[in-house]
């Protein structure tokens, strides 16, 4: 039995993560906390069915938990991290301050300095889909952005050679409002989201864009350096024995990948699709890309490349740990574009399910293991 | 040309207000105020195609105008419509601080001291359905809550004498929320409204509970008194003449209407609708209620008795100054209670429209003008 | 392992009824039927995550499945039922064939023969708060309506002796619109519901009100038999020993439970809240109704009352199993009038998640079973 | 006053159609025709506040109409149009049936012969903003599609020569439900659609492709010959006295636009958003595009340019004639991509409005006339 310790449990992540800990039989929560809410039940705080008792974080018993979950923001999220990996628990953050791996990056877009700069060498990215191995052994995981796990799920089997054509890819990226959380702005009252569809942060100015390059550029040196996706659907980084040099040299020659990255608030409370154009190579174009991607993610239990024809929508995904992805190759005038569907739930593949497969890998039990 | 000013602009009420006023061949803005975006054009503040500049209430031209809306929360609004009134200005207030006829009233449901009582005595109810003779003389008109107008305007017919077996009339209504205003609130957080049906302020506790109750009493004893609504604009089909004193000694005997009043919030942008249930008396069973409501409102430009077999939904009002009632009488061991189904859009009849339809009674125009 | 059939598969019960199955460890799906997409597969018609392939229902290997769940519609599923029966299988019937007891009112409601009148006696309602030991030996288990589900439960503690001044209760039902089925209707077109509450069938004509008038004056028949709920909070018909005949007598000269019924089309997928309104007499307004509530579910693993103070809504319920009620006492003038608000999840509690309660007990499984 | 008929007056256009024309002071409804509804009223068959009685078309008086307004579906409504034409009455048809030059183009997409290929010539395509002058003279306007007219607005200052590097134009296009009829298909479901976003008709197969092309080359080749922009804003055929002929040379020889046009069903009732991408030339990323849309469509009454900095977003013209378009030039690695966005309301301007403002231009109206 896995004891779990949640900072943050009032928030909607908070939520869903007790909802799916409710049916895993291998885990249970010895611990939730809320600065606002401590000395309440969470279902006095927010409709549900979970009468857990809130304590502060200075007041969670860290000792008891073997891993714990920290859905705080930004900011107070590192601080807390870095306190239950000093105390020897491992850590999974579902904010953003373990993802990037340069602390002036970090600073760039986040506008403050790094609180543990320290710990950035040693999280991984929890996608078990790229870093499967490193998770396992992770003391501290920064489990990935929503909008980044769709983009970057869609985008992956394209990063092998000689694919695109044109380093940039749009994403044309669509939320539900629990991506933005429970705090209150006026673009999250009821009014202003409803029978409307609102962008914002257009082009590359969200936060999500030096995640997004980061961990895709990361994999287009992977693939490159262990020749492609020839061998095995999932690349890990210890896969690397046979390094090319003159691999190396090419890929350190290529223009880095740059997303044009379009968010935009869907009036629906979660789920998230991501509509990706890729612009091909002539030999790209030759091949049969829903094949591909099929192969690509053959063993992957939470990615379903959905048969030709059919086309991903949130509600293949909704309330579920999957990513449904649909590919759409163009002919003609446009054989040179290739379109992508990508769909996950925020709140479960895109935050709270995905930080559970992160720990179902942690602690060795299948990683499918209360997803179902 | 009416020349009208606005305070508060830049909320729901005061932006459904500018759309309104869009269409209104004779009259137009000449001021919109709005503390914390003064210097800014309306558009800017809230998606929308009017660039009407903002200016403090403290620099609106109060000369310029002919006429004033205040659509400020209640205790700020008294403050600007009393500088309104002093200035010989006539001023319609949006809030609820002259609704209520008696300040401790108003100090009991709203919980601090009225800041005018004095101008309590000269403001005039804005329904015109009951008050339209008054409310094209006033100075200065409480416009009616949303909630008091849809139940009020569906329980009126059945203030005659001898309708009700009970006083106590159950009013199941829910409301969309924009009635909420757009101040920031956890209730009215997209994720919290969408998928659900949340009541609030259950039995007799919601600050409309005063109002409907002083309208419908009051209501009861014009038509008690002149057996029906003889200076109003509402004729009885019975039209008596005289008082009867014993009558008068009667009403007062009454016991005084109650409302169960439970408020719902809907996840829908605007829109109101009241289900209401009315005890009946066995003379009142054997009457055709139907009837009774076409004949009670055949006159009214805006109140649409629908006809029999239909039932009144939002759809029929949503962007309309049109309230739509349905009546359901029932038959057998059902035959004592009524059904009405009342709707209203709580932007349009529920706030600016019916703010407009006493503005054009208080300049004389014709009632409908500029609302169809 | 319970082997399992579903006859139409491609509803929404259908499809709801697999996710909850995927998380049952004790069950599993050896069919699954669907007249007009047979030869396919479950996600090809619906977007889910679930490849069963579908079969005709003719060609349905009933021997394999220890029990069938018929999702068909009414009048289909009875014929379906008998033949599950006739085979030796056990049914649980979503539809309304087998919920009233008796053959003429199933033909006034319905407008047809009922198919299988000689099931009728057999059919146990499957209603576990109510009938849980009958279940458990069930082979026909009719499982009830969602909107009965609702108010039935809202109910059951005020048909003790003497609470009731008056049989009529009043229930203003909204319901998310899977409750109508998936079934092409102009009045579940997107455009016609959203941004709108639309009542229907109001007063005493929707198909739901003879099962819940049945069931309701079972209950109070059954509590008077036995005292009221002395012993218990959940009355079975096998307690009932000592059944004294001056009770019987009493009972059958009150007047019968009349359920005014008025259900409302709610802008939501799924989810139900019963507002509903109750005439105490003198002596049940001096009880207190919150402790009486809550006494009386105090065993129930998916009744939970809210605590004084909160107030029940669907966003406390959706997605699982439990039935939320708040109970809210009144004081003064509207003191003879009880308000209980009663929330379900019209797809779980509603619907499948109420049928695998039911099966859990037919084969004496923990009834919370892959429910939580 | 003009006279007007409305053929398929029940569908949302239709009824949105009676809802600005009761605001239109200078035309009135002398038949509303509906062949399933006839001997009905309109607010018998949707819930609305127009009782304007319903006639088979075969029973629509013709020769009292000045204009007829068809809101049929295609095929159909190319019939009846005839039949006005041949009437001597003006015809604006909603339907896709006179928007394709070619007859044969028209067969591939929509798969059946034209009805009347003769009137295709003579038939003007319905957006005042390219096409206002030969509006004005028309006997038959082709109303255009909604997804063309919020494509095509915000694509044409882009189609000055040199401006584009590629001919593929991506629009990445979200439209509320409204857009796909009354018509009851299992997408527009309440169900299928509430808290979803679903991509339909990917890539190059939509029937609005080729008639955004069309539009979109014949604005290029136009541009082409009179020297872009340079003189006017909108750019009339009449204009186009001084063709170049190596001019028309250039333009022939260019690859013609193609557009990889993606819609996607939004969980709303109205609007409509295209987000549009654009592939620069060196010398189209040096200019000032914010101030190049700004001028363009600095005179026309519907187009808005938002200031820089604010995004559009369906909220800015929901209900109202306008399209709201928002220009993002980037920077840097993306400085090559100009995204723009575009919204209209699909039933104002993306129809009913734009028939009207086609209507205006037709009779010699202020081209605004009841649009406000």
């Amino acid at each position: 039995m896995i004891n779990i310790g949640i900072f943050g449990a009032t928030g909607y992540t908070g939520v869903e993560l007790m909802r799916w800990l409710g049916r895993h039989n291998e885990a249970r929560v010895v611990f939730a906390s809320s600065e606002t809410s401590a000395g309440q039940r969470l279902s006095d705080v927010i409709p549900c069915a979970y009468d857990t008792p809130l304590v502060k974080s200075d007041d969670a018993p860290l000792g008891d938990a073997d891993v714990v979950f920290s859905c705080l923001p930004h900011g107070a999220s590192a601080e807390l991290c870095a306190r239950v990996v000093q105390a020897g628990r491992r850590a999974i953050d579902f904010s953003a301050d373990f993802r990037l791996r340069e602390a002036a990056v970090y600073t760039r877009w986040y506008q403050h300095q790094h609180p543990h700069p320290e710990l950035l060498s040693q999280a991984v990215y929890g996608l078990p889909e790229l870093y499967r191995a490193r998770i396992a052994e992770a003391e501290l995981v920064a489990n990935p952005g929503c909008y980044p796990t769709s983009v970057i799920l869609g985008a992956l089997p394209l990063l092998r050679q000689n694919a695109l054509a044109n380093p940039i890819i749009i994403a044309d990226s669509k939320s539900g409002v629990s991506g933005a959380g429970r705090k209150l702005t006026q673009s999250t009252h009821f009014v202003e989201v409803n029978e409307n569809l609102a962008p914002y942060n257009i082009g590359h100015t969200h936060r999500h864009v030096p995640e997004i390059e980061q961990v895709l550029n990361d994999a287009r040196a992977k693939m490159d350096s262990t020749s492609g996706l020839k061998d095995s659907g999932i690349v890990e980084p210890d896969m690397q024995s046979a390094i090319v040099a003159s691999q190396q040299a090419r890929t350190s020659l290529l223009s880095p990948i740059t997303v044009l990255f379009n968010p935009q608030l869907l009036p629906i409370t979660r789920g998230m699709l991501s509509m990706l154009y890729f612009q091909l190579t002539p030999g790209a174009m030759a091949q049969d890309w829903q094949a591909l991607f099929t192969e690509y993610y053959k063993d992957e239990p939470f990615v379903h490349i959905l048969p030709k024809g059919q086309i991903a929508t949130i509600a293949h995904v909704a309330h579920s740990n999957n990513c449904a992805i649909s590919v759409h190759q163009q002919e003609g005038a446009l054989a040179g574009t290739l379109v992508v569907v990508s769909c996950i739930d925020n709140l479960v593949k895109g935050a709270s399910g995905q930080a559970l497969q992160c720990m179902n890998l942690m602690f060795g039990l299948d990683e499918s293991t209360g997803l179902r």
